[in-house]
């Protein structure tokens, strides 16, 4: 029997091609999108409700933890901090950064995962070519695959798998292509929600990542600058 | 300068007796409540308003991670699973067991110490005398430190503090009662929101823990069996 996985999707390019991956893992897909308040939230699901109608996913959960919005902290749900210009070469963490985000969204799916006797959670998070978020790192997911193992109930470990974690936004494109993932369906913006707005960090990695690919990037942008 | 601390207040009689240690201590106190779907859910509110008035607590944060109801597996959050009478010597894990639910408040906890610059995070999690959940197991919360160490920008280590966590409930009646807790105003029962049933595992520790230490629980019960 194919095994029980729940796929982190909040609708960018990494979580698309994150899902292709575990699909052609031969998982059987659980997908989690999570809402936490951020500027282009109404975009990004429905870039989940198209990537999992695209392959017929039918187990989906959505969830909403605004708090995170309450909280603060982050240019992404706070409207009085802009979204930066890209800097993709900074070194500092970005206004960018939600809180611990991740262990936030992680621990709801592995919740999930108890329930549905999950035997693995994949998230595409990025540490190589990321913009430098501290919960992307390998070192955080191999201590939540920790605590997951002593928080909950005892059975089979639940491993967190990270598929991008070493990769290039390059190679994600080119992994992306080969697995026939639908990134024309996907969203990266962190500002606008018609067409990206092609100079936040996220929409610079993403131009940058394909270009580097030599494919040009099938969504619309309002500028469209090179990153090379 | 006092340190500042972030609180789980969840109303029930432990967190009142922990947020009561964490202001011997000397914390400057920012109070968190989390409903999560629980059937008492309108009256933990109460008591954790109760208990911040209390004390003159300003700085208080409500989430609703009702997710965790959606995503089901404890009698506490679906009603199609009854609230089991009281076996207070069950080894297994009992059906009001929330699949990984510390792990989802504690993530809560640690994205707004992050934003407050907080040093520590208390919460009144018992494992010697507990229902059996490992998400509160010492082992459980050492792991979970050093997901907040990685998972978190650079800065001084957020350490949570179980003050309760090798204690039997008359000892935390004995500390409630030697910090001046009020007791009155917290909330243990799983069922009742008016008075509490008396006979859910909840209930049968609490009074457990006032018959041993010889004092009578203030609240106000439907039936106060004994389980000496």
């Amino acid at each position: 029997m194919s095994p029980r996985a729940v796929v982190l999707l909040s609708g960018g390019m990494d979580s698309c091609v994150t899902l292709a991956h575990a699909l052609g893992d031969g998982c059987q897909v659980s997908a989690l999108h999570v809402n936490y308040g951020q500027r282009t939230q109404a975009r990004e699901l429905q870039a989940f409700t198209d990537i999992c109608d695209h392959y017929s996913i039918a187990d989906r959960l959505v969830v909403d933890i605004s708090h995170l919005a309450a909280i603060g902290g982050s240019s992404l749900t706070d409207t009085s901090i802009d979204v930066e210009e890209a800097h993709l070469d900074a070194t500092e963490i970005p206004t960018s950064y939600v809180p611990f985000r991740n262990a936030n969204i992680l621990a709801i799916a592995a919740s999930w995962a108890e329930v549905l006797t999950a035997s693995a959670i994949y998230i595409g998070a990025v540490e190589e070519d990321s913009s430098g978020y501290p919960d992307c790192r390998s070192a955080f997911f191999t201590a939540f695959e920790e605590v997951i193992h002593l928080g909950t109930k005892p059975g089979p470990r639940v491993r967190i798998v990270t598929p991008l974690i070493a990769l290039s936004k390059r190679e994600i494109v080119d992994m992306g292509l080969a697995l026939g993932a639908p990134l024309h369906l996907s969203w990266s913006c962190y500002r606008s929600e018609d067409a990206a707005c092609g100079t936040c960090d996220s929409c610079a990695l993403r131009l940058r990542g394909f270009e580097q690919a030599g494919v040009t990037d099938p969504i619309t942008y309002s500028v469209r600058p090179s990153y090379l």
